[in-house]
């Protein structure tokens, strides 16, 4: 059994952690945290049943961190940086699902957080937690940097064309969340009757801190001429759907001059072939919300359109759809699968 | 008073029209007709007030054409060919919310709605309802093709750009959609357990019809070398939506070099200013559906991106964001607009 | 036109309000206040369009009271006492639609709102604003007690039969409500992803607030025998529904021996015969929320239930559905429809 | 491995099982039927991953009955009949999800479905499966009658009062479902558009079906004065809410004189101190619907009410809470729970 301890346990991915991890088998809660709701019982903060209920709530800095194997930080940006560098200095490793962790380039952090990054040290051995691109070092890692809901549909989604080489000019990722994305607070944006039978856009273009994550991974994958060479940018616009969970990304990109469909089809096919989450659907579907609430799986759609008669443009446009589960395959079921790569674990455990 | 005549009147469309039709002050509804429903009345099909609930419903084939100075038809394209023509032929002025009279080219209708035009002598004389770019041939005109819902926000978020000959490549509208919008007939698509909690993409790409009448009219805007040259086209995703009403359209646009965020904005204030429905948010801001739903208004958000520092591209994209209510600036509001105009009624009789 | 100011206009009462007043013809706005949103626009506080975005917010204690024909206060509980006071001392007729002049006991108003009434002398002139059973006495009020939301549903569907005396023993009220119903204000409770795919009970039995109101009313219309003398108490049972709006209560009565259902029916089709805004369904038809949403009507559908055969009771059941929309008929519809009757105008203006 | 065929995969039930089953651990399922969708694959009906969609669909005429161990039905009643005889024929136990075998009265069988009922010897033998009535003959039964979705939850409510004799009177169950127990196929009731943002009461007082089973369960409960001998009866109205899943059923008991709170808790207590799936919530609370959204479990929740001060009755009313999932405790959890009896597995197995 690995032991477990939670920090920040009371919002939507602690609460989806707990979920997971209790069905999981494997795994064994010895600790949850929670500031604001510390002296409580889990289930004074959540309709859950008793055997989850039950579970009590201490302050991070009481909680015994060294009895832990395997510590989850499900705080918000910023607040994580100190509890993760204190699990690691007691010994314990530590999956974050914040974006603490996430960028390389501790500069980058500090221009899109706007906080100076105080634990660059772990940033240096932290590793970017999407399996299908890093499994390897997963494996070895002590502290993992769980990827953001967003970037996790849209690295899946292009990562087969950035690593042939195939992303150029502008991609335009243009992404539907359902509301379990902004947390748990509440606010007037997350008010029922605020964002029920309503759609909205925000953070449009390249204002969303997501864009980072997205361009430092995607720009990883292609050689040095493709890479960060800045032959592309991601024009990225999120939207808010009235659901609880769920991310759709509907992708446009201008495939290169001479690229085929099946060219495309066969290089996500050889990427995705052996992955246990992620599946591709046949020709002429798209992904929807559906394919993938409440699981870890990410689907993806490939639908490509060719040029209209009268236009004078060439270049055939390639629209990927890719789905996920906000809470799970972007947030605490990636964690899972995170942690069963690093235990040597089936990487499915607890996820089906 | 107008004595008006509604043909299908029992779906979402007919629905909307009579609650308008029935505060309008200068509107007598003379009769309504439906096939499915023939001989029952109106509250037997919708859960109305006894004030709507009162009227019948009759075949069209035995409603007293002639009679009515004005014939709205609500039935679906290749359904409003005949009972259009029929209502003309007996002297009755019509506005048709279908697509049967809105492309100008019988060969482009056939093309894409699978179905010969059999009456292209009305086609000739049908005006393309939208005001805001043909107000002054509305007024004058005895047949009025009430514009399709996505285009009317697409068309609208463009004009000002198209006018200006500001479109070039490829254009990408990313729509998102009520389930209204897709009629009253019980589908798997449309089953509450199948779209709640869902969120689809479908016909992506340059499938979907609403297309033709986009490019058309958007295409009669420019001048000969920017219009129906090739130089631009649309590529246009929608997507279905957990609500019952509310269309927002993000579109994605290239700027030519040299196209600053101050010309922009000045054309589509000169274009709108004096516009009863539409209207621009400040910088900043973008449209959600909250801003248009159970209005006929649009709104239309500019938000202008700069390439990213590290990208070799030069040209800023613009986002528009535009957003209507698809049932009314998308169908019966419109046409209500388009009565008001051909009557000579003030624009926003039954509007407000 | 009636000159008319607005206390407290950025809640979802104060929107109803200004939309059903823009509309009106009769109504000139000529201030609106907010403490929270003073020196702000309307539409800085709300996704309008710029007819009503413009207005701009004043604190109350800088609005022309003395300038207003009529003020509505749409101020919360004991927040309402000071301010329809200024607005009645300054000469102004008014309408508040908070429960600060509902119950003519002062008594009654402190056990339940746990606050001093300090405006007893207003109460006395006070009339409860449910044209309904007070039409004459509104008409010729200067202070109207608008009715609660639920209330307004409860006791709508059972006047009828307090009226004759048929109110007996315990009636179970077990009413649904959509989450404006809670306010503006945003709560963990009406959080988005805590309220959608929920549906929750709270304040059940005889904790809700709203009793007191109920049984004063429906008391009233009773002789000495049965009205306030004992011989019934509602238990009323509040659920919180993922609408935006709408009502639907669902009211259990068991009948005196003798009373048949062409009796019941009689009674209620005589006294809501003539009323603009109720209405009675059919025999075999129950009221949905879809019945009543964006209007101000309240339809009423009757379900007589014999006793089962095997039962050895031998009263009938009648089950009462009532549906209104919380923010028209509930709130600010009514209170158009008692200014209309307080100013001797078309009863229905600017209410269809 | 338990061998299991699925009979009428293809409704929500079935997908419902399959994910349940598809993690349990001990179920090995060898085939699906569909009457519809024979020859199709799973993932053709549903948005489901590769695991589940790659099972085939065959008619059940020509699936091997006899090699499976356990058959579920997931037919609608009547369809079932035939079907789970010829597995009982062929050597299989069978559990059988729709109500052909939960009425042990043939004859009100006929009396609430219309129709004959032709397995009558099958119906001797049948056990109905809720497991905190009937756990031991559930344990060596050849074929379990599931229970209903809305019975579950008002049986589990109320049991301990029958069983106490503490039921008389007219009993008001006043429930709410998600639109799931409708069923998936599309009707203009369950049209999204009709049942979103609305609530419908529907088969209100003695007309539901599922009063039968309700009936016929709590009367064995108690002894022959208080059971079946009719001092009891229950009113049963059912609400149409816009969720896919979920029930909470507010359930309304005048008690007799004497019992009080304590007792009444003490009762209650004690039925379900050891049950693995039934949860009684603290004093003060209400069960809601995310109590128990997506689990096996039923939360109970109890709420006493003194009567009113000025009120001459003197009996206290209790009103029980009562929250299932529709699809998992209220159909395949209860499935699943009750074949992990029938198996000596673990009772959780599968569902936590």
């Amino acid at each position: 059994m690995v032991k477990i301890g939670i920090i920040g346990a009371t919002g939507y991915t602690g609460l989806e952690l707990l979920k997971l991890l209790q069905r999981h088998g494997a795994a064994e809660i010895i600790w949850l945290t929670s500031e604001s709701s510390a002296g409580q019982r889990f289930g004074d903060v959540f309709p859950v049943p008793p055997a989850l209920g039950g579970l009590g709530l201490v302050p991070w800095g009481q909680a015994d961190l060294a009895a832990a194997d395997l510590v989850f930080c499900c705080l918000p940006h910023i607040a994580a940086q100190a509890p993760v560098a204190a699990a690691r200095a007691a010994g314990a490793r530590a999956i974050d699902l914040s974006a603490d962790f996430r960028l390389r380039d501790p500069s980058q952090y500090e221009a899109w957080y706007g906080h100076e990054h105080v634990q660059q040290e772990l940033l240096a051995e932290a590793v970017y937690g999407l399996p299908e691109l890093h499994r390897a070092e997963i494996a070895g890692a002590d502290l993992v940097a769980n990827p953001g809901c967003y970037p996790t549909s849209i690295i899946l989604g292009l990562a087969p064309l950035a690593r042939a080489g195939w992303l150029s000019g502008t991609v335009i990722a243009d992404s539907k969340s359902g509301v379990s994305g902004a947390g748990r607070k509440p606010s007037l944006k997350t008010h029922f009757v605020e964002a029920n039978e309503n759609l909205s856009p925000y953070s449009i273009g390249r204002a969303h801190r997501h864009l980072a994550e997205m361009e430092q991974e995607l720009g990883r994958l292609g050689d040095g001429a493709n890479g960060r060479s800045g032959s592309w940018q991601i024009i990225f616009s999120p939207h808010l759907v009235p659901v609880n969970r769920g991310i759709v990304s509907t992708i446009y990109v201008a495939l290169p001059g001479g690229v085929a469909e099946a060219d495309v089809r066969e290089r996500y096919t050889a990427m995705y072939a052996g992955e246990p989450f992620v599946y591709l659907l046949p020709p002429g579907e798209v992904a929807t919300m559906a394919h993938t609430v409440n699981t870890n799986y990410c689907a993806i759609g490939l639908t490509f359109v060719a040029p209209a008669a009268r236009f004078s443009g060439d270049a055939c446009t390639l629209i990927v759809t890719a789905s996920i589960d906000n809470l799970i395959k972007g947030a605490s079921g990636q964690a899972v699968q995170n942690m069963n790569i690093m235990y040597r674990l089936d990487e499915r455990t607890g996820l089906l």
